[in-house]
Formats: structure tokens, sequence, C-alpha cells
């Protein structure tokens, strides 16, 4: 089953794209290498705000990582035309909007890692970083970017 | 124009360049990709210090990240010769020494994103992640890592 | 003098290595490029804790930092079978656990560059980027995560 089908039977709808806050570009492709942006993580009602460890739990995360996920997946459709254009994702690397000392930013992360193999299977294992910082872009959860080949 | 013509136009001067503070070098070279080391916001009176959103502005971290860019053209320049070998930017990692919760990185970011396109047009165009974190190396308002296509 | 001679003349062990934290891989091949996820410092004992600048001295961060670099050689020689099949260390990016503030990154990250360099020479030089986070997971000194050329 392709990717593109896949996404669908799993009941997953790509998000609609904000356009980038800056001089920049969602996705460069270099050779067989596809750059990605760092995205926040949004859903239809905007940014999923908070601190991770303060004022929204490690399942608030997961979600929102997700949601970066498949924010960076609806990147790729408008930039390959398809998702089976993908042969691996390459990396994830992932940042936290957490409390100082938070250690558990991998499970948050993961809820990005998991779709990503949900939808991709053994391409979809990628390497990755999951940190926690102190100040993400309009207080977002969870900011994600990836590296893909084609 | 070229690039290097450009920059001169627009009345730009690459800075000297500190030596590395580590047992490591400011550029790497792996095919048609050139890696570069993250370099702190500095000019010609030492390290732009300060913590953005608490005892710096929003303008000040503007400046800050375009000298970050400035002096990676500068390594870029000593690395390849001439700054027309390069192909188009590909991305830009920005950490910004932030307060706590400081929602406004891109805003700061765009001080290097700005620059690149100015020189380079459309070809400046890059990806980029842009946090805020707690702890930047010499209390550097702003530290910037860039990868390049030649 | 090869690189594993290197490693066993200079009496490093690597270590064993725990089994990634989540749905991710510990390393993956692009071309001639071997990306690595982020690894936190481990030794025999458990996870090495602690905020540089706090409850941690900048020796402290270094010889966690160092153990993080043969945790990314161990994952090398299980992903290639022999060390001696990278051409050089290509990039390494470097977060320490630091209290707000700390200005001393790269002294803690040198830990991993030196002993890099100390084992491949020349090769083993690298770009970087060092920066200090609030919030490493499970509350490590150092994670590093590194990029190799075979």
């Amino acid at each position: 089953m392709s990717a593109d089908q896949k996404l669908s039977e799993l009941g997953y709808a790509l998000p609609e794209l904000p356009a980038p806050g800056g001089n920049y570009v969602s996705a460069k492709i270099v050779g067989s290498l596809v750059f990605l942006s760092g995205v926040i993580s949004m859903n239809d009602r905007g940014v999923m705000t908070g601190i991770v460890g303060q004022d929204r739990t490690i399942d608030n995360g997961y979600a929102a990582a997700r949601q970066c996920a498949l924010m960076q997946l609806a990147v790729l459709k408008r930039t390959l035309g398809s998702l089976d254009r993908i042969k691996q994702i390459v990396s994830v690397n992932g940042y936290v909007n957490a409390a100082a000392g938070f250690p558990d930013a991998p499970k948050v992360i993961n809820g990005a890692s998991d779709l990503l193999v949900e939808i991709f299977g053994e391409a979809g294992r990628h390497v990755r970083a999951a940190i926690g910082i102190s100040a993400v872009p309009r207080n977002a959860m969870v900011e994600i970017q990836m590296t893909v080949e084609i």
C-alpha cells in the first residue's frame, strides 16, 4: 500500500500549511535529500501551545509532535507531488517546550516517530535527537525538523 | 551580479574570523555540501552579548543574527575562495539567547535570512529552524549554523 | 594505525549500547553519509546526570561528552563493522544540560571533539555547534549527535 493510501486508510488528514514566518522556504532539495524547515505544533484551531511538564502533559506533547509530523508530510506532499516518492525518512530533530529539568523529551517526540513508522513502515524509521528547550516560537509545545531521502 | 560584488555594493564588509574555540574546523566539504560550524554573534568590538526578551530587543537580536550570517559568509569565502561558488544556501539553524517563553526567535533569525536572500536572491532562500535557548556560548545573543550547496 | 587499533592502544573501551528509547534507529546511511541519533552521556553505572554550571563542573561535563563520543563510535562500529570504514567525521552537535547563562558549552563539548581527533587525526576534525539547554533526556549532562562520511 502506498504512503498516500495508508494515510487516508488510517484516517489522517494532512493539515493546511501556514505561510513561512520569514524569508525562508519549507523544503529544499539537494541531490536525493530533502531538507525541511522546522514546523511548530498546530491544529485547525491554531498553535498548540504550552509547556510540557508544567501546564501540559506528556500525552498533550505526544499529540502535538504527531501534528508536527503530519504538517511535515503535508509539506512533502506539496513539494514532491506524492508521498510515494519518499524512499526513507532520514532524521527527525524534536524540540520540546519543556520545564527546566524535564527528562522525557523522547516520550513526547515519539508522537512524530510513531506516526512516521505507521505510515512508512521500516522506511519510516529514522535517526533523531529530542531535547527540551525554554523558548519555542509562538510558545508552541513542539517544533520538529526533518530530512528525508527521495 | 556576483555575490562578492553584491556584498560590496550593499556596503557589507566581511568580518575578521576568530580562531575556533576547540578542536574543530569552521567548514567541512562532503560532495557538493559544505557543512559549517555554528558561529556566535560578534562585531569589531567583540561578542554581541545579552538575552533577547530580557535585556536585549528583537531589533538587537536581528542585528546580531545578521552579523552571524556575515561571519558564515566570511568562512565560506575563506573556504571556497569566492562566494560565487555557492549554488544555494541549504539550511540555517538559529539559536537565540532568549528569556524563557520568548516567542519570537523567528523574528530574530530573520536577520540572517534576510541578508542571505539580499545577497544571493532566490538561491539564498533556505530551510531553517529558529529556537530560543538558555545558554549560548560566551553569552552571545545569537548562534547560527548553516549548510550550503556548491 | 587503524582507528580500531588506535582505540585499544589508547585504552578506550567501547561501551555497551542501550536500546533506543523510541521508535527510531541509531544510524541511517544515505549515500556516503551516516546520520546518527543523539546519544546521552552514560557509563557502566548508568546515565551521567546533572547540570553543568550548577551541580556539575566543566570537567565533569567534558568527561560526559567524551563518553557520548565513545558511544557514537560503538554505534558506528556496530553499523559499519569497522571504524576503519570512516573517511571523516563531518559534524558534532552538542547539547549541554546547563544552568541558564552558562557560557562554556564549547569547553564541555571539547570532550567529544578531542577524543575524535585523538582517534582519527586530521580526519577526526569536524564542524560543530555547542549549546546549553534546560532539559536533556533523563537529566543527562550531555547529548551528542553526529554525522560521518564513509
